[in-house]
Order: structure tokens, then C-alpha cells, then sequence
């Protein structure tokens, strides 16, 4: 588990170094698919990761900013370090005890959902690699190179 | 880690379904990023999943038709069924005891290069997910809804 969320985590760090070399202009363009802009998108996997972790199963009460409120690279790339430190211990803390564990959710539509912590852990890798593979598409329509999403590599494993 | 490649496979029969709604000509229309075409994608995500865990992992003298012997819908639906049930009994007897164990890829370079299954599988993993998340992009620039990349609300933990 914990190898795959320091896999996103790699990324992510890949991508912001990645967004330095593009113009706030591409970043906010308006693109198809998915959260449909890449800095959003960049927001749109921190805001799920905590919202889920700290919110969700640590039931810790967080406040997301909107994005306006963090709108630009400097502030989410801080914003995401800050998310990651709240939220890394619980990562590195995961045993298989906490696998059937059982968290409430409470949907957009008001329904409460009951989700094993193993389930949301997962839903949260999937979300992010998900996510990235959308921006390696808006990247190749810029003319630019994508981060690479290879996880053999990467250094994770030595 | 067997969670998440079910996952991967009901994505990607999901996907299969959603293919089934489009034109043989948008299946095989060049596209921007990664593989660059729909079909093709699915077939590389087959490829990569038997290579790495039939033939990589297990060792197993493998063959891997080239694109155009399997080219269509239905002839790569069933060559992931038939690549699925030879390397799912592997997936379902996973256990840590496998994590650490070695193998030696040959690369397209001709260099050996030693990786531990835990980095194979979760390589595996992130690979097919990632792939995916283009299919979604191209899914909206065709003017259709992808399928849903939710993790949670698949029945995977029930």
C-alpha cells in the first residue's frame, strides 16, 4: 500500500517541477476530459487525498480552501506539502489491522456510506494515477514530454 | 494488491463495453498521448499485465501476438480473457512472501535489470490505471462518457 502512495507522491512532485516549465496560461487553459484544466486537477488529487485520509477515515476536522483560495503553482505545490505532512503518518502507520475497519461517509446527496479503510486507501491510489494519466494526454497536446508514469524506476524499491 | 488488479479488470471489461458503442473508426482514430489509439491501448495494458507476470515473473515461455493478429474488438477481448486466466492464479496466491523475491528482466537494450515482484505487481498496477486515465480523455473528445474510474462503489469489498 504504502509503496504505491510513495509512487504518487513521486509523481505529483514530478508534475509540479513539470508545471514550472509551462506558462500559467497553458496551465489554466481549458482542456477536455476529466477536472478539464491541469492545475485544478493537481488541486482536485490533494483535496481528495486529504479530504479522505484526515477527514474521512482519521474523522479529523480539516478544511479544504477552495481553489481560488490556493489558485496558482506556488500555493498548491505548498499547499500539497502541507496536505502530505498531515496526512503521511497515517500512510506510514498502515498495517492489515486497519483493513476492515469501517468509516462513515456522508455523499454530496446526503446518504451516509459505509467504505472498509482498505477500500478508500485503494480508491485514493487508483484516483491520482487516474487523474495523471489524464494530464500525460493534456501534456502531449502542449508539445511537451509527460512525466514519466513508469513506477519500475524509480528508485522506490532500493 | 489483488484488490486493485480486480479493479483493473472490471475497468477494463467496462471499457470493453463502452467499446462496443463506438465505431470501429474512432476505436483506430490517431489520437494525442501516450499510445495514441484507442484499441492499441487496451492491447498494450493486455501485453504489458501477461508479459510482466506470465512471462517476467513466472518465466514462462510466452507469446505475444503483434497488434495486427489480434486487431479488432472481439479478438482482443478474448486474447485478455484467455492472458487473465493464465496469470490470475498468480495473482490470487500473491502472499508476502513474494514481495521480496527477484527476477532479472532483459531490457530493450539488451541490459539485465533485477526488480522484486512486489515492484513488478505494483508496476502492473499503476501501468493499466494510468493508461486508462487517457481513455477517459478521448472518450470526451469523442463526445461520450467514459467509464467511471471510482474505486469505491464497485462491489470489490463486499
Amino acid at each position: 500500500m504504502l509503496k504505491l502512495f510513495e509512487y504518487n507522491w513521486q509523481v505529483r512532485q514530478d508534475w509540479f517541477d513539470w508545471c514550472e516549465t509551462v506558462s500559467e496560461e497553458e496551465l489554466m487553459k481549458k482542456r477536455t476530459g476529466g477536472i478539464g484544466y491541469i492545475l485544478p486537477t493537481l488541486y482536485h488529487i490533494v483535496a481528495v487525498e486529504y479530504g479522505w485520509i484526515c477527514g474521512g477515515i482519521q474523522g479529523i476536522t480539516i478544511e479544504i480552501p477552495s481553489f481560488e483560495a490556493v489558485a496558482g503553482l506556488q500555493q498548491i505545490r505548498a499547499w500539497s506539502a502541507r496536505c502530505h505532512a498531515e496526512l503521511a503518518p497515517f500512510v506510514y502507520g498502515w498495517n492489515d489491522g486497519l483493513e476492515d475497519r469501517i468509516m462513515i461517509d456522508i455523499t454530496d446527496e446526503g446518504e451516509r456510506e459505509a467504505h472498509t479503510y482498505g477500500e478508500v486507501m485503494r480508491h485514493v491510489i487508483a484516483h491520482e494515477i487516474h487523474h495523471i494519466g489524464q494530464l500525460s494526454v493534456w501534456s502531449r497536446e502542449i508539445g511537451k514530454k509527460p512525466v514519466s508514469a513508469n513506477l519500475i524506476g524509480r528508485g522506490l524499491f532500493d
